[in-house]
């Protein structure tokens, strides 16, 4: 019996408004965007809507918007496109971006490419100084993600744009997890390209979209019809896209009342895990998207911790969700100084819309007991 | 008021079984594939029926299925996957491909390779021995589409698939169009990749899947999570891959009644306006796929056809969806050896499940007395 979803940065359930949405889309409403009858130019009316939908959340335009499968191809689609007509040159991204940036950077590495990965300091905040000093000639691509998944950490993307900006050298911003969050506004933050994943805000799986400043060109990964301007070709996933369109409406108007509700949330959840539980201790402090908390507990095994969470009916991830089961500690929490073995002791509890207090409250009545007797289980914890 | 959809070539609408499948996974059952918890197991343990379901469709192995977000994205994964390490040699496809083959071929001439365009015959087919003469020792890769999407003209794939394996060189099938319509198996077919889609069989957009024969490699377009064994990065779009599912469910059981219902109903409307209509001519004679048709008018403007049946409520196309509104005729037909005129006065009607014959008759109330008024308006019609 699932007593509390706590793992809302792996994938975050469709809201009823926006399974609403796509219901007629899924049934009457069907059709293709690209047709030239009623059913096609319906189709393509709802797809036109959700774009702007989007394209608000972000301060966008709507011609600014191509709609993806998700945050990955969106990702991709940002290092490689603009890249795909280049020589090798040099690219800069940093450690700890989720892997749908970190392995085409590694990709390009293979290829040649020469590669500047940005460290963070202990709290998991880059220093836009670094990439001013990572610069050169040959810089075709910076690449820094704007929340982090496993920790909610802030970076500093405003600055790193203007930076960018005034080397004339393209921006890309993964904002999976920032997106519906905090505040996005696209020219403030000088960036080219923005990717959005639909799942991390409450729409369903398999959609997201790229941002694409005006005037910014990529070579497509894929060719076919001419679809989306010719940017990614494919018949659009008409129910998702106007999922996402819903759930990106719905996260720009209840923005500030929803991560005011979050961080509430979240800072009863922190405060209490460590009231309660000795040697627990949060990671990645200063700013964070307001529902996400990444806690150390001294001596335990997290993913140990996950499974006997799962059995008393919380979800909660012991980092990414793509890499569940690796036995690699987290890259990000190694990047912030961490040891493998501190970082393997380490919670994620991502919180969404649909979470509550006693939600809260019935987790703290189990956590204590489970991580007292895991530590009982650990040779090096002093009984 | 919709009085008959007739363009399921293009998008066929999500039957009701498929939806009630998908809603558990929109609603209660969310959770990324990815994650350790029971939320994220019941979607690992979805997802896994439904790769069963679409691999026996077409009597393949479970683990040979990679889920993509559609038949565009299969058709170039199995485009460039395979090459994506090689220096341009020679490949083969037809003339008559879908643009989602048509165009990564055109995009590989321009990076150097050299491509064979088979012709096809009046009839629409691939002559099997026109492969054979094209194979060079550089030959890498034969692309061949299972049944046209403007015509339905079914290819001898079988004969091509032996040829391609006595010669080593890798074989794709795209089989968007033919999927649960006629029968597949993949083993007969000799083919090493095989392109499927959902919302052409009922199933919704913004879900598809690559068949991978055992041991055919490839180099993914998307990198990331390791997710579908490392071939196609990404959380997996859930709802979208348990509704493909479903719908391979019930096109596998109903593949026989199916085929013969709709073959009746199609043929029931060739033949009604045939006698109805002076100069109606039946595009691509031979094996068809059941739900097809495709039917000249002769001087008729084919787009306006289009325009006059929406409005009088019938969804039909002239031509495929992904490029209406181009002026330019079918390359389909012009490849069939028709002039552009003639090209241009066609229309595709394409039947699904959900199709009667009170909408054939419906439909054959208007189309005679439209035609007779679009030929008053050509000058060339005599009068």
């Amino acid at each position: 019996m699932l007593r509390a979803y706590l793992d809302n940065n792996a994938s975050a359930p469709v809201r009823a408004e926006v399974a609403a949405a796509m219901a007629p889309f899924l049934h009457e409403n069907f059709g293709n965007a690209s047709s030239v009858h009623q059913r096609g130019q319906a189709a393509r009316a709802a797809l036109e809507q959700a774009r702007s939908q989007v394209a608000t959340l972000i301060g966008a335009r709507p011609a600014e918007i191509v709609f993806t499968s998700g945050g990955t191809e969106s990702d991709n689609l940002a290092v490689w496109g603009p890249l795909a007509d280049s020589r090798p040159g040099h690219v800069i991204t940093s450690a700890i971006e989720h892997h749908a940036v970190l392995f085409p950077f590694q990709e390009l590495e293979k290829r040649g490419w020469r590669v500047t990965w940005l460290p963070v300091n202990a709290q998991g905040r880059i220093d836009p100084g670094d990439v001013r000093r990572a610069l050169t000639p040959a810089t075709a691509l910076i690449s820094v993600m704007m929340a982090n998944n496993e920790t909610g950490v802030i970076q500093p993307i405003a600055p790193i744009g203007t930076i960018a900006r005034a080397a004339g050298v393209t921006f890309h911003v993964d904002a999976v997890q920032a997106a519906g969050k905090i505040p996005i506004v696209v020219e403030d933050l000088n960036c080219d390209l923005l990717s959005l994943s639909g799942h991390k805000l409450h729409a369903p799986q398999g959609i997201g979209a790229l941002y694409l400043r005006r005037g910014t060109t990529l070579r497509p990964m894929f060719f076919g019809g001419r679809h989306e301007r010719e940017r990614r070709a494919g018949t659009e996933n008409i129910p998702g896209i106007v999922g996402f369109g819903e759930a990106a409406r719905l996260a720009a108007a209840e923005l500030e009342s929803s991560a005011e509700r979050l961080a509430t949330l979240r800072d009863r959840l922190e405060t209490r895990i460590l009231d309660a539980i000795p040697e627990a201790v949060v990671v990645g402090a200063g700013p964070r998207t307001p529902n996400t908390t990444n806690i150390c507990f001294a001596e335990v095994d997290g993913e140990a911790l996950v499974i006997s969470l799962d059995l008393q009916g919380f979800c909660v991830s012991a980092g990414a969700a793509c890499s569940s089961g690796a036995v690699d500690a987290s890259h990000v929490l190694l990047a912030m100084g961490l040891s493998p073995a501190r970082a393997r002791s380490c919670l994620r509890f991502s919180l969404g819309k649909q979470n509550t207090e006693a939600e809260v409250a019935a987790l703290l009545e189990v956590l204590p007991g489970l991580v007292a007797r895991l530590r009982e289980l650990s040779p090096s914890w002093r009984h």
